[in-house]
C-alpha cells in the first residue's frame, strides 16, 4: 500500500495549485467533469479545436482525453493535443469509453494509445480487456469483464504501454504492470450516475498535475473518488441527488476525512 | 384502457434486461437523458459518428434519435442509425424537437419520418402539428397548439406513417390511427425542466425494447413518467430540485406504484 | 444608480411575454442555461446549424453567443445569426469565454465583436481585458484580473464597440463607456458552479429581450443573477446543490425580492 501522508499531500497541493486541467471529453459528462475539477479545487477547461488544442495544451498541467462521443475531428484534435502533451511532459489520462463496443471505437482507441502515449488509463473492466485485445463484448459502455481476468489485462496493457493502467469497479485496481494496488471504497449509487467514471478520470488528472508519481496519483484520485461516493450517498436518496451531493463533498473533502476513509492495498 | 398489469410487466423487464438504448440525441439533454435511463433500469448508449452509428445499433434493443441540435453530419448519422436499426428490426423511436420553428427542421424531421420509418414518434402538440402538416408555428421548441386540433394530426400522422404517435402535455395522447389512449399523470414542474420531453422519449424507447406492442410501451413509458413527475414534483421546491428528484423517483418506482397511480383511459 | 421599479417591470415583462432566447452556447453548460431560462420565465432555443440559424433568430427576442466550446462551423453560425439578429435589431449578447487563452480564441472572439456588433458583452475580468487588447493572461477559462484595471477596459471596450460591457465578478461592473454602474449581490459559491457565468449572459439575454435600455437590462439581469445566488447559496451546502438550488430560487424570486435586495450602485 501506498503511503497514506501523501494523499493529503495531493489533495492539498490541488487546492494550492488549482491546476488546468485541460479535458477533450463527450458530451454526455462534460458539465459534470468541469464541475467536479471545480468542487475539487483544479480549474476546468474544455476545447476541443484543431486550431487551439495545443495552445490550449501549453498553458495546461494536464491532458485528459475521452473518448465517450467520438467522431473525426474530435479525434483528429484529441491525437494533436495529446502530442503537444507529450511534447510538452504533462501528464495525458487516456478513458477508453466504450472500447470493445465497435470496430470504430477500438481503432481510435488504439490510435490514442498510440500516437498520445498515456501516462494513465482509466476504465471499466471490459474497456481495459478490449485495448488489451482480450476477448470481451463490452455492452455499450457498462463493463461485463471479471475482475481477475481484468486485471491479467491491465497489468499486460500497462507493460505494453507504460501506462499506469486503473480499472474501476466495485473495487477499483490500478497498475504499472508490476504492482497492483487496489482501492476498497465506493458506493453501489455511483454506476448509476451517468459519467462517473469520466469524472473519475478527469479527477486521476488533477492528482496527475499535482504528482509525478502516476502510481500514486492515480491510487489517490480514485481513493477520493470512492471516500466522497460514500459519504455522497448516505445523504442521496437516489442517483440525482447523489449526483449533486457527490459534489458538495468534493467539495467539503479535507485531507483528514481522506486520509481517514482511504482503503488502499 | 390497456391492462395494467402489463404496466408491472414492461417496467420489471427493463430492469431485468437492462436493454440497450442507443440514443442519438441533442447536446442540451444527453445528460439527463443518460441518467434517466440508468434510473429505470435501462442501459443507455450515446454515440453518433457515421463511421460505428450502424455498429452500435447491432448490439442494442432500441434506437432513440432527437432532432434537438441538428447539423448535417448528426443527421447523416442519424438516418444511417435509424435504417440499420429498421433492417435489424429494433424499434426507432424519433423526437422531432422544434419541428415547425424552421425550414431545415422540417425538411430534417421528414427526411427522418421517410427513411428511419419510426415505429413511435414522440412530440408536443406543436411538433406533431407541423410533422403532419398543419399550420402551425412552433414557438422555438415549446408547444402553442391546442389538445383538440393536435390529436386529429396525430391519428393522420400515425395513419400515413404506420408509427404510434404520441403527443405529451398537460394531458398525453397516444395513438396509432385508431385507438387514442390517454395518461393523464404529470406535473406543472415537469415543462419547467429542460429536455423532459426528450428524457420521455428516451424512456419510450426503454419500454419499446421490452414490448413490442409499441401501443402499449408508449402508453406504459408516459405512464411511468407522469406518475414520477407527480412524485418528483412533492418533494421539489423548484424546477432545479425537480430535475434530481425525478431521477431518484425513477430509480425507485415500483411496479406496485405505477400500477396504482397511472391513470390510462 | 438605476431606477429599481425597472428591475421589477423588467421581471414582470419576462414572465408575462416569455421571450424567445436563442442560444449558440457551449456543450459544458447547455442545459444550465436552458434551465436557468425557463425557470425566470423567458423561452429557450438552442440551434447552431448554418442551415437554419437565420430562421430561428427571425422567431427569437434575443440572440446569445458564447464561444466557450469553439470549433470552425459553430462560428461560421455564430457570425450569420449575429448578423441576422442586427438585421432583426433584436439583441446581441456575446460571452468571450476564455477569451485571451489562445490565439484562435482572440481571434474568433475579435470577428464576432466586429462582424455580430453585440449589444451587450459580458465576460470575467480577464475576458474583457483580452477583448480590449490589455496584456493579461487568461488561465483557461477562469480569470485573473484585478477590478481596476478590468473596469478601464471595459469602458474602453464598450467606447470602441458600442457596446455595453458587463464584468462579472465579486462585484458585477456594467458601463457603456460613460457610465459605471455596480451590482454587489452574490455568493462565493457561484464561481464554484460551472457556467455560471453564461448563465449569466443568457440571462442578460432574456432582460435585453424586453426593455431596449441594455445598460438597464445588463445592470438588471446582473442583480438577478446575485440575488438569486445569494438566496440558493443559504440553502445549500455546496457548489452540487447550489446549482440546483440556484434553479429553483430563479423560478420562485419575486420583483419584491428583487427590488428590496438588488444592492445597485
Amino acid at each position: 500500500m501506498t503511503d497514506k501522508n501523501k494523499l493529503a499531500t495531493d489533495l492539498n497541493a490541488i487546492r494550492e495549485k488549482s491546476p488546468l486541467v485541460h479535458n477533450i471529453t463527450n458530451y454526455v459528462v462534460m458539465n459534470n467533469t468541469a464541475n467536479a475539477l471545480l468542487s475539487i479545487g483544479a480549474s476546468p477547461v474544455m476545447a476541443h479545436a484543431i486550431e487551439e488544442v495545443t495552445d490550449m495544451v501549453n498553458i495546461a498541467s494536464a491532458l485528459v482525453i475521452n473518448m465517450g462521443t467520438l467522431s473525426e475531428k474530435w479525434v483528429d484534435a484529441m491525437i494533436a493535443a495529446g502530442s503537444a502533451a507529450n511534447r510538452k511532459g504533462i501528464p495525458v489520462v487516456f478513458d477508453p469509453v466504450g472500447a470493445g463496443a465497435t470496430p470504430y471505437r477500438n481503432m481510435v482507441a488504439d490510435s490514442i494509445v498510440k500516437l498520445c502515449r498515456p501516462d494513465i488509463i482509466r476504465g471499466n473492466g471490459s474497456e481495459i480487456m478490449a485495448l488489451a485485445k482480450e476477448h470481451v463484448k463490452t455492452k455499450g459502455v457498462d463493463s461485463t469483464a471479471s475482475s481477475n481476468s481484468a486485471i491479467e489485462a491491465a497489468k499486460r496493457l500497462a507493460s505494453q504501454t507504460g501506462a499506469v493502467v486503473v480499472i474501476s469497479g466495485p473495487e477499483d485496481f490500478i497498475t504499472d504492470g508490476v504492482t497492483v494496488l487496489s482501492v476498497k471504497n465506493g458506493s453501489l449509487l455511483m454506476p448509476k450516475v451517468t459519467g462517473m467514471g469520466c469524472t473519475a478520470s478527469a479527477i486521476v488528472g488533477a492528482f496527475a498535475a499535482v504528482n509525478p508519481n502516476y502510481l500514486e496519483a492515480a491510487t489517490h484520485a480514485m481513493a477520493a473518488m470512492g471516500v466522497t461516493g460514500e459519504i455522497a450517498a448516505r445523504k442521496s436518496e437516489g442517483p440525482g441527488t447523489m449526483q449533486l451531493n457527490f459534489l458538495d463533498e468534493l467539495h467539503k473533502l479535507t485531507a483528514e476525512t481522506l486520509t481517514e476513509k482511504a482503503i488502499i492495498e
